[in-house]
């Protein structure tokens, strides 16, 4: 029984079109030209991708993916089964899942520029890919892309695979932005759309505003030297700074309650006595911010948070139905801006439908805590 | 008839208990000694201070208006005719108006550590005070101080004026948190409350979070070098982004797109074409900054965040009836604060008050758009 089990397993796993067993591994996607949105070109584009679940002989089963701005494309499953965690979304993705991948061809592709390109997780091309022109890093001299060319390159490595349809897009925070610029890129391409945790389907001033903030400790350390640091000594202050920022405002209230509170850093060094002694959520999050720094690159952080200040978000194209999942305390994006993105597109005559996440976890939700919308995104699908 | 009035007017603003006219003037408080809530000593501590209206013979007629972070003890009037603008609470600080100075002697104080010394506005004691020990400026030698101590400065200039008990204490985000600590510290004293964009009657982790990013951008200034920078160059850099990033807090969503939109910094420089072409709020903010920090002193600044993460709001000892003002849109201390400071008072017997203002302005709205909330004060310092 156990021998029949075990060959029956490997006879899943082996052939290309196996069930998806949650075991992943990351694929390249390579395009040899690519024009971006404000016209410049750029040659032998590279990004990472990674599917789960098996494309039918319609090739109509297909969900698309898309990832937050500190993330990959790696958003579900393992790459072996020892992997300590899965991918970031793995609580909705995967056989008998909301998104499930015995019914879906599920794709999930690294951004263009993404700005983690030391991740063993990521494959991608911007600032720190080598220019061939100089053989260097291209630093700031990459021409400017925005979110319309990331989902650009999603919609080409489709193309490549032969799928002129997708049943739907789905994303959490960024992810959210670039199903919303797919929507209104491709109108007649997306079935539908799942936008958790978004900006909705306007760019607003506040948004790029605060991507403005997320550039400036970088822009402040100066390390950065105007983007000239490869091959010396690179910005880690500057970039711990900015994803201590970020990781702030992707938290709340309650979560800081229950993950520091306000004891100090040190018991024995009160915050009261100098100014030098930390409280423990300053020294912990200053800790988080370090701990991701190290896969993360400068330019490419400001060339990703450019990206999405560029969000066209052209409502008035929108055919495709849209759901939006908001997170009551979510500093980010607060609850307003879903529902703002259903009326709008609710008052153009499309079907929009918004549900709601109640926790006092703050936007990370969108991800670490997606399955509370688990059976409204399943319902969503069908 | 119009001679008449000119002279009943001279007559009014002649005499030391004259009518509030809309006239104020800077005048300063001197305490020989302060024992910090820390245990340190702190000699010669000078602060400003301004008042509106006449103290009674009673001297029960007393309320203190207590300032937020950025902010000084200009809370009313004009100090000449000319002022292009008065104090920042003027809407609703004056004759007939909510707090109203032909009943009430209102008095505002300049915080210990204030952050902008090298304003006009501001007399304060802290770390860019000449140390007498060393003849320069304290810097980080200045000890800790904390929002007790800010308010005890407060409690002992009412001491030397003879007054021992307080109508009210009000003020808006920092002033809020100011007016909880009196309540707290001073429960026989304090007759009731107003906080407006407060934090509530609890210290959280989030704020603590909150107010030590806002120190980051100084830190990160290579030019503050751990605050020895009196006599050459500051950090104005890190001050000025500070700035930025705390207005940019302060507002809101919809404040962002009535000021700034999706503009371009300058129409002939598209954002999307390279990354120093800036949007609108870019380059606006960073230039509200810049305004904002030529007074500032970035070690003061630092001083003060900590005074505020070290409050204490022991909301137990609090008897006074408390009013909470919430901003809808609020992103530094949103409404359910202020819900759960009534929710706090009420549970243990206290009379509380939930009022709340609608409006997409963001935090700044309890400074420039409290007249909103007028009545609701009025009503509460019957």
């Amino acid at each position: 029984m156990r021998r029949l089990a075990l060959f029956a397993l490997t006879l899943l796993a082996a052939g290309p079109a196996a069930a998806y067993d949650g075991l992943v591994e990351k694929q390249v996607f390579t395009l040899d030209r690519l024009v971006l949105a404000n016209g410049a070109g750029l040659r032998d584009v590279r990004v990472g991708f990674e599917t789960y679940g098996q494309l039918n002989a319609a090739k109509d089963n297909v969900i698309v993916i898309c990832h937050h701005i500190t993330g990959n494309s790696h958003a579900a499953g393992r790459y072996a089964a020892g992997d300590p965690a899965p991918g970031y979304w793995d609580a909705i993705i995967g056989a008998g899942r909301p998104i499930d991948t015995d019914r879906f061809f599920v794709i999930a592709t690294d951004t263009l520029v993404n700005p983690n390109p030391k991740s063993p997780q990521v494959i991608t091309t911007g600032p720190a890919t080598i220019n061939p022109a100089t053989g260097k890093p291209w630093g700031m001299d990459f021409p400017i892309v925005s979110s319309r060319d990331i989902v650009a390159v999603q919609k080409a490595l489709l193309d490549t695979l032969g799928i002129a349809r997708v049943h739907a897009v789905a994303g959490a925070s960024a992810g959210a932005a670039q199903a919303a610029e797919w929507a209104s890129a491709y109108p007649d391409i997306v079935g539908r759309f799942v936008s958790v945790v978004g900006p909705g389907v306007a760019n607003r001033a506040y948004i790029v505003g605060m991507l403005d903030l997320w550039g400036m400790p970088i822009r402040l350390d100066a390390k950065w030297n105007k983007g000239n640091y490869y091959g010396s000594d690179e910005p880690v202050d500057g970039m711990v700074q900015t994803l201590k920022l970020v990781t702030f405002d992707g938290v709340a209230f309650d979560w800081a309650d229950q993950r520091f509170g306000l004891a100090w850093a040190d018991k024995e060094k009160n915050p009261g006595q100098a100014y030098r002694n930390q409280f423990a959520i300053e020294a912990g999050l200053t800790a988080a911010g370090a701990a991701r720094a190290r896969t993360f690159d400068a330019n490419s952080w400001l060339y990703t948070t450019r990206a999405y200040q560029l969000a066209q978000f052209e409502a008035g194209r929108i055919k495709a139905p849209g759901l939006f999942v908001a997170v009551t305390s979510d500093r980010i994006f607060p609850p307003f801006l879903s529902k703002q993105a259903v009326a709008t597109l609710r008052a153009q005559g499309n079907e929009a439908q918004y549900v709601e996440i109640e926790s006092g976890g703050g936007h990370l939700d969108g991800i670490t805590g997606v399955a509370a919308a688990g059976r409204a995104i399943a319902d969503f699908l069908r």
